[in-house]
């Protein structure tokens, strides 16, 4: 069997949630969100933000929550500004505009959006009523490029969202990992009070299923779980959410998961930097993409499976490699065993 | 603590599947429903089926299941029939509209629909194009009253649905409660032969989450998996959708599981009969209707759980007691006895 | 050719529309309905109403009035309530439900909804969030029915609406004929006053297209530009509407118009309760819905064209008979002539 | 008063149009498009692009017939093609979207598509199911820039749409005018033959309202008229968009009007290049673009109308000017005598 370094949902979910799930089982609940387990989990991540009129909704999946957070908050004139790798805008089957909305796409270099990108698009989007109205900047920490926002930069961005009277929403799906790489100066307290909403993923840090979605911005709170229900994604099992989330919560292991996942990457990352290697973009997280030749492509392949990202020349492309909160040291070092044996 | 008979998700899921999640916790698997799991369960549900040009896809919950399927068939200016009582129009937050479908209401004394039902609603329909075109028939076996498809039923209203080009899709949320209750002479082989498309509810029997699709029409079939993705619900680790339907079509468990449930109502059932109660309707299946004065509900409330359905005269109501997979002989023999005791 | 009462939309406009359209065709005027013809179109209807702070949008037909302002006023889980007869649930192929909202149906005699219809149906939508909120009421005047709302009624269903946290919305396609029916008690201005929005319909009333919505409640004001445009209902050659209701509001030429209606159809219903027919309901505007023997509903089908409603038993079904602003006294004298001698 | 160059819609309608309006409107007829003087267009536009079975439908403007026309074609997760300068893209405030389709944008020089332009979206859209499916390509001719497409282009383009089984449909809102440049070799038969879909644009070229949508794909035709209803787009009074058409098509009057626009913007274009001016793009429709100077624009400025549609340097800007049906010799030629006098 090769270890998949392909993505970090290759595992089921970390042994705690198992035997709480185990633990709980026969414990009768009541559905759709009203259970135990549920509320003891919206109150720990509540606690661990420091925001107490905050409120927090359990949901399935990344693409299920992107859609319901989007096409709640926006009227049907209004549109979304995404980074050109947003995850809505090349992952998700058009699963934004599916709810009726257009999501305006800008490119830039590292996957993150700044005031600069956006305020182009503002003044080329003022041809009132002809054009959508942009509302709402969706991003991702980390992006979907593996690069992360520092505190100064989401702070610059939030204050040019409150004067242009645009909703910031950060995707979580990988947080934990954004907040926990060895560069990232932002902190969890500092996303809820920067952010109009925001999710902690699970499903890619530890859990079988599940992204909390916090809605820090009062205005967008009435009425949300009208539109969680309406999407389908209002578990009857909603326990199923709660345990996991008040597994992870407890103790940080969240962070502990994903700290864990980036250390793997950059060891394999500092092996790589130390042959000499070049990266596509210089990450701290847990996905790394560095450039190797179609002779290295091969013979890693052998022992290890991994996305061929991008073809850089008749030699060499750049590969995805992402580690996980379940990511072992063998594996690790078997690879980097194999790059500094082979790699040149 | 107070036993609950207010619905058959108060638990979590058959101790099977929980072994299987952590037999199998570790191994790496790819993801979005690509797992070894899921695609073992899709083999074994066309095997139990009998219907090898069939394609099975597994979603998180009923109205997910329902807003899919449906949205994926009709084209805009299309409608769905159900009968009144239909989960669609009554507790999924508008959901169906919300993919821009009108469903129209059939009133229906026991919850059924019937070719008889269906005929004037499309003759009431043919003022071209002012109209929303009927196109698809939604019915759900065992229905929201508890009531249940016989053979000749299903067949007849397949028959006519093919005759007037309409689809048929039957809810299955509680279609191993349907097929097993003590009346039934339908089969699960006999409902994938006379509808488009159906599905086997995991949710209410046994699963944590989870419903498998089953698209019979080979018209039908191209291109469906957009929409669950599209729609949020294709989950990154399928693979815990997959393990559970594994587990449940093991051996019929899923069969077992619903049967024990139908027969635990029933045993409640029989008791309060030989007492002499009246039943707003008469069921056959997990759900129960017993009609019992305002005294008895004050004495089963102090050890039991379980909603008041609807007001019958100023001494007494309709009960709604629903049984699980998990309800013990236990619950129900205490049950039974205070109704022995105490119904008068 | 045969006069044809199906309708009050056979004809083309009224002249001196047709005149102004000629007079202004060749002045060059700003596009999308700034042009001087709508902006004074609107700013005669707007001291018609006495109500300065209300806005006015110019559209093309009702379907498209009703869909644009329904969806620009709901959010995503919202939805309508409607009496049975009502436009947007018979007559629009869906249209609402396409822009994402169920409507609700409520049984009514008259085609009129009071406070003690809509109760009920807010007592049945209290499962939150698992139901659909009820948040605009829809109403016609005159209905679809042909009856008008009174003053007194609209103001009770008025504050019914405020006290719940309704919007109350009037289709006015027939505004005109409901408000100079001889029984009507109702102005424009207290339309004006109890309505959030409401529209006064041109197409039926001597207009070749065009609807005015007026946007009452100054909270649904911004952005309604938006939908419009979005909806694919701004004109580039605004001007077409802006003629159209700048001669219609010159000296209630409006109102003139739909009086003429009223007063033919009440011509002819006068005539025939004098030979003692019988009627489906009882109106005073341009519908009525005598009820006739077979026999005669031939004898009249040699001269005239009428839609035959609702049979009413093997003898006799109720017709429609629509007059409208171009209704000539020939025509009407004819019909009655017919009446006086063959009816019996 | 200027003489505005600022657009196609300034003035009402041609004469002929008016006088038939007046000739015709007090003739009953009946509604809904089903009037004497729709089948009569309908039958003229078959017998002009020789296609006896394509299907003809009149809707009112072009964003109306662009969504109807796009939404009644996908399925939810399909998408369409457009190039960036496209008008759904940038002035239809995300009319496609609002339907639930991701409009893609490609950059292309001239606002026209080819087939290289269109394979690497096709490449990169092969992530099934989590990317939209591309499904139908949108173009323009003329297009938002002015150009056209000649028979070999369209040709090779429509080949390479069958080949991957992509729908191609041609944006006819200034279809007069791509079709009578002077540059043109294709004709209105070629257009009908190698489009799904098409539609010829009336409100720039001489109605006052009104687009005909020619459906040329048999597999589109079924239950089209039901999208027209449902998006609002039914006029009761059909006649209005019937006579208008039934006039255009007559002796070619449809072309006429549209060879006039682009021959005046000739005259105006051909003045400029003696003068040595550079325009943007090299167009030869009734839309030019001149790069000219600040103090020429300023001196232009005093007599007419027009947008300055791009800065170019410090120095100047390229302006828009565009013809219409009925832009007289008079301003055309006054517009010259300045340019004459005055350019440098």
């Amino acid at each position: 069997m090769k270890f998949s370094f392909k993505n970090d949902y290759s595992e089921g979910c970390h042994p705690n949630i198992l035997q709480a799930l185990v633990q709980y089982n026969l414990e009768q609940q009541a559905g759709y969100g009203e259970d135990q387990y549920s509320l003891q989990a919206k109150k720990l991540i509540k606690e661990r933000i420091k925001k107490t009129n905050s409120e927090v909704y359990l949901v399935s999946g990344g693409t299920q929550a992107n859609l319901i957070v989007i096409s709640s908050i926006l009227r049907p004139y209004q549109c979304v500004i995404s980074a050109a790798p947003g995850h809505i805008l090349n992952n998700e089957t058009g699963a934004i505009e599916a709810t009726g909305h257009k999501v305006l796409s800008i490119d830039t270099e590292d996957g993150k959006l700044r005031p600069s990108d956006i305020l182009p698009v503002l003044e080329n989007h003022s041809n009132i009523p002809h054009q959508v109205m942009p509302k709402l900047v969706y991003i991702s920490n980390s992006t979907e490029l593996g690069t992360v926002y520092l505190a100064d930069e989401l702070q610059e961005l939030s204050d040019f969202c409150r004067e242009k009277n645009l909703y910031l929403f950060m995707d979580g799906a990988r947080l934990g990992h954004g907040l926990t790489s060895e560069i990232s100066d932002l902190t969890l307290e500092k996303v809820a009070e920067l952010t109009d909403v925001f999710y902690l993923g699970g499903t890619k840090n530890g859990a079988l299923i599940g992204e909390a979605i916090v809605i820090n911005n009062p205005e967008l709170q009435p009425d949300f779980a009208f539109n969680i229900k309406q999407k389908g994604a209002l578990l009857a099992k909603g326990r199923l959410l709660g345990i996991q989330f008040m597994e992870l919560m407890k103790n940080d292991l969240y962070f502990d998961l994903a700290r864990h996942a980036n250390n793997q990457a950059m060891k394999i990352k500092n092996a790589l930097k130390e042959k000499g290697a070049q990266f596509l973009s210089d990450t701290y997280t847990n996905q790394i993409f560095p450039i190797i030749s179609h002779e290295m492509i091969d013979i890693l392949s052998e022992g290890f499976e991994f996305y061929v990202w991008k073809k850089i020349d008749e030699q060499s492309s750049a590969i995805r490699l992402i580690t996980s909160w379940n990511t072992g040291d063998e594996a690790v070092e078997r690879f980097i065993e194999i790059i500094k044996k082979e790699f040149q």
